[in-house]
Formats: C-alpha cells, sequence, structure tokens
C-alpha cells in the first residue's frame, strides 16, 4: 500500500531531492510536467475537434511550473492549451517556462477567462503540497471558477484549496483527475474522482526506502502509473 | 520525409533552443536522456537476468550528459547501469548528474572494463553533432572496445566516431541502435543497424518549420519514434 504524506514528509523529501540527491527544479519540474501531461491524455485524450481546448491554471509556486511544463508538453501531445498565470514568480527558471510556452504557440495571460465551460478540459496547477488555507484573495476567483464549472477538473499534485492533510473544505473543488507528484499527500485518501494517477517518476530506490513511500511499479517506461 | 541535418544545421537548432526559445541544458538533456533510456527499452527490455547489465559509455560534452541522464532512468526502469566517464565536464551541472547516478546506485568510474562482452548492453555516448575526426587519445580505447565487442551498440545521436556527415570510418563502430537527438544527421543514411529511433520530443512546431525537419509524428505521449 502506497503511503500518504503529511506536509512536514513532503516537504523534507522535496528538500532531500534538491540538497542531497543534488536535482535541478528544471530537471525534476520537466518531468513532473511531462507525467501530468501524460496523465491527462490517458483520461482525456484530444480526440479531433473534442478535448483539444484546454485551460491550464497556474499558482504562483512550483504548482504553477508543473503547470507551465504540462501546458507545453500538451501542446506537443495535440491539445490547444491557453494558461492562466495571475501571480508570476520573479525567477528566471519562471520567465523561461512562461517564454517557452509563448514561443510555442500556449497564450499566457493574468486575466481569468469569464467562462471555464469554453474549455473541454481545465488542467488546475494553482497550489501544491506547501499550501496552507486560506486561498489568498488574488486567487479565490480561480477557485470559484472551478468550483463552477462542470467540465472535468485535472489536478497536479493537490486539489487546490484543500488542506495538505485534513478533509476538504465544504465549497472544495472536485477534481475528476488527480495525479500525485512523488507520493501521494494525506487529503487524496478523500478524492472523490474517476481518475487517481502517480506521477514524477524521479524517486531513487533509497530515498523510497528511507520514507517508506512503498511506491507501486511503474509499468515500463511509463512516466505515471494508475494508483 | 524526415530531413537529415549538416553540422551546422544541428548546431543552429541546438543554439536556438537555448538561446531563443530560452529551454535550460538540465530540461533538454532530461528529455533528451529520458528518450534514449525509452529506446533501449523498445528494442532491449530487461528480461529477468537478461539484458539487463548496461554499461554507457559517456564522453566530456553535451552527448556524455545525455549518458549520464539515461543511466539513471535506466536504472529506473529495472536495469543495473554502470558508467564510464573518463574525462569529466567541470561545470555545476555535470558534477550533479554523476552524482544523481552514484546516489541512484549507478556507479561512474574514469576506468575502461576489460572486457565489454560482460555486459548485456552498451550504451555509446561519447561524441555527439559537434565531433570532428579525428577520435582524441583519451578515448581510443573506448572505440576500440566498442568495435571489438560482440554486445549491442545503442548510439545516442551520432555512432562516436563517425563523421557528423561523412561515411563512417573503415573501422568506425556498428552499432544495433541508433537513437537520432531533434533530428537525425547526415550520417545516419550509413547506418545499417537494425533501429532507429528519434528521440528529443521538444522542438516547438516553429523551429522544426523553420528547419524544415518533417519529423514525423510522434505516437500519442511517446518520447520517441521508430524512423
Amino acid at each position: 500500500m502506497v503511503k500518504y504524506l503529511k506536509q512536514d514528509e513532503a516537504i523534507n523529501i522535496d528538500q532531500e531531492l534538491f540538497n542531497v540527491y543534488k536535482f535541478s527544479v528544471d530537471q525534476l519540474m520537466e518531468l513532473a510536467g511531462l507525467s501530468c501531461a501524460t496523465a491527462v491524455y490517458k483520461c482525456f485524450p484530444p480526440n479531433g475537434n473534442q478535448n483539444n481546448k484546454v485551460l491550464v491554471l497556474c499558482g504562483p509556486g512550483n504548482n504553477g511550473g508543473d503547470g507551465l511544463v504540462c501546458a507545453r508538453h500538451m501542446k506537443l501531445f495535440g491539445y490547444l492549451p491557453e494558461v492562466y498565470y495571475p501571480v508570476r514568480t520573479d525567477k528566471a527558471l519562471y520567465h523561461n517556462l512562461v517564454h517557452q510556452c509563448v514561443l510555442s504557440g500556449v497564450p499566457v495571460s493574468d486575466v481569468l477567462p469569464e467562462n471555464l465551460n469554453t474549455y473541454d478540459i481545465l488542467v488546475d496547477a494553482l497550489f501544491g503540497f506547501s499550501f496552507k488555507p486560506p486561498v489568498r484573495p488574488k486567487f479565490v476567483s480561480a477557485i470559484d471558477a472551478l468550483n463552477a464549472t462542470n467540465k472535468p477538473i485535472c489536478s497536479i499534485d493537490v486539489p487546490s484549496g484543500w488542506s495538505i492533510e485534513g478533509v476538504p473544505e465544504s465549497n472544495g473543488i472536485s477534481p475528476e483527475l488527480l495525479i500525485s507528484l512523488t507520493a501521494p499527500k494525506e487529503c487524496a485518501k478523500n478524492f472523490k474522482g474517476k481518475y487517481h494517477y502517480l506521477g514524477g517518476r524521479f524517486v531513487p530506490k533509497e530515498l523510497e526506502e528511507k520514507y517508506k513511500l512503498q511506491l507501486p511499479p511503474f509499468p515500463g517506461t511509463e512516466c505515471c502509473v494508475k494508483l
């Protein structure tokens, strides 16, 4: 049985990947975002004129960075993604991730589209494992819009607005797909959507054992696995 | 028909990915190395105690970096890879790639094993598209060893020692698998091995069109495609 992480454990594993294993954010974000795009494809493949229009909602931290990478790979997979990115992280990597999107034909905007139902798929990359409630004012309208839509939501790592260890707020969003990265977080036990995937296939065996993650085997060369 | 690149074109496309599209080496090397590990798996999957022992021979440049990434992903795929890396690049990324290998249980050595036939698969990551003959003395013994082995060689981007545009030297190595990255190089027309794959699925449409690459479609979410 795969382990569900508390917030502290998730933060410690993340720190260890960077500080002990010396991975760069560029490396792991690329693999994480790719695995998210792949999981979305498995559940909602692009299909002629259906399932093509995607809005990726990106938050101000690493979860948003995963979303920017995911959007770029979705473009290569045949989707028509757009990015909503209202609070931009002022780091070179993030400037470059936005630039890569734009030059790949993925528009990036800081204006929330009026009606999310004009999209076929919504990718929620607003908040990740370091989120602590409440949602800051700048993002309330995005969470409200995700609550109001009837289109499938795919959440990266954590359904945005949910507390990492607790139960969802009464007005929590209801994703159809959750892609846990590295290992699922405790709140994933309350996930009621159709598809739960694990992505981020980069955890060295020794780190997995140290934290007793008991990750399921990834089939073949797959970058994500259904839980 | 996919285009076969001259050396200058390959260098220009590479420069454009970094300077115009603002990709980092970390990002593209991770995707390139992953696609190489995936192509090797498709041709020579690990199978109980067979096809498990792998030697990845890494050169001093980016081709060697792709090899280091490939080795790490092969470990996650269930192989037992080791790395031969005699001339180390003195850049932070390369130090970290070696460190990631070692901490992932992939030994890295600067001593060429005496008999390459004790391995099941040899991954040739010695020289890439910027190679100009002759092979420098430090690497002659590795090329000789690859020439002498009866085990399958998988070459990353270019069969090492071959000139990028010309015909192989009479003593050129004979890989069974060639994984071209971004687009095949002219020398790939002389490739006589069993499997030719294209990896490195990260070329934006506009760049592909500018250089008239005419890349084949990658199936689904695959990171490599058989040519």
